[in-house]
């Protein structure tokens, strides 16, 4: 859908990089920002801006940082000896808002997919060895996805520990707390089933 | 939820301002624009900062525009008797997009709202009052919504172009195409029932 003007045909075109943004969300996103709040448009492009020229990623973590290291491995608070490995970003943001892990992590930037090129030198593995093999961490948290890739990175990051003496520990899959059996998937139900805990 | 980088920080709570966007979809996006799409993200910034800063509103019709007539209104190959009164920019573009309409548009950017302050003053009446008293114009459509708002300003609309000698029509409301009468809401189906056609 063309407008009569150019400029707000690159923005409605331009919003659509966005993910989940299709034309209409675009044209609703961008007719409320003329509308109703251009100075929000004008902090939003600042925003965007500088993220984008100054994020990048952190030496030792591969998260998100606009300086070397980032907060939490510059910092001196968090426990050094435990390392949580996990795929993005995104997922180490989900483990820091509901947990209360006060280790440190190593992001994957991705999972193990051959097909996509994506192998071990992508996800960092070398610098997580070399991180290993230094002897500071003692546990290796494996935080991948429970998906098929995500398992196989899981399998040949553990082998990884173990080579370097480092103990592995694997988030536990099972049941959701709040999710009724009924609804809950034929896997996730034969896992949970197969892996019960005693309880005396 | 906070990161720790304040660059980032600053991005997701600058997304906010979108419509629909929440804490959420902010991260998802932000986290999508720095891991694939960085080129995008710096387009989108580039985008929004031109659209904030260059578009204004046409003298004519009051949609949006960056030069002072909006390319509708300055072109040449329009009907300049027909004139649609819509109450947003997005209600023109779907106009355009749905109908063969070639003729102008007035664009009120509101409705007749007295409790929140929006007078004829602020949807540019007696702009419109001028024009039509010019006498180009031979028919005033009415395309305000069909809320209580859009059908006191289209009342209030009518009014005026009586006033100044001008044909009046109302968008027809009515059964939806493709709707089922089991599931549209009463008001409209009395409307419908009420304002029904002769075949023959």
């Amino acid at each position: 859908m063309s407008t009569a003007s150019p400029v707000l045909d690159e923005l409605l075109d331009a919003l659509r990089c966005l993910p989940g943004v299709g034309a209409r969300s675009a044209q609703r996103m961008a007719y409320h920002l003329l509308e109703r709040d251009r100075q929000g448009g004008g902090r939003l492009a600042t925003a965007l801006q500088a993220a984008m020229q100054r994020i990048g990623n952190c030496v030792e973590c591969r998260s998100f940082s606009e300086s070397e290291r980032c907060a939490l491995c510059a910092g001196s608070t968090r426990e050094r000896s435990q390392l949580c490995v996990v795929e993005t970003p995104a997922d180490l943001a989900a483990i820091e808002h509901a947990t209360g892990y006060r280790g440190l992590y190593f992001v994957l930037l991705g999972r193990l997919s051959p097909l996509d090129g994506l192998g071990p030198e992508e996800l960092g593995l070398p610098l997580l060895q070399r991180r290993l093999a230094q002897g500071e961490v003692r546990e290796l948290i494996l935080a991948t996805n429970p998906t098929v890739e995500g398992e196989a990175t899981a399998h040949y990051l553990a082998e990884l520990a173990q080579t370097a003496g480092v103990r592995v520990s694997r988030l536990a899959h099972g049941v959701p707390l709040g999710g009724e059996l009924e609804y809950i998937d034929r896997g996730t139900l034969a896992h949970a089933f197969g892996s019960r805990l005693p309880l005396n």
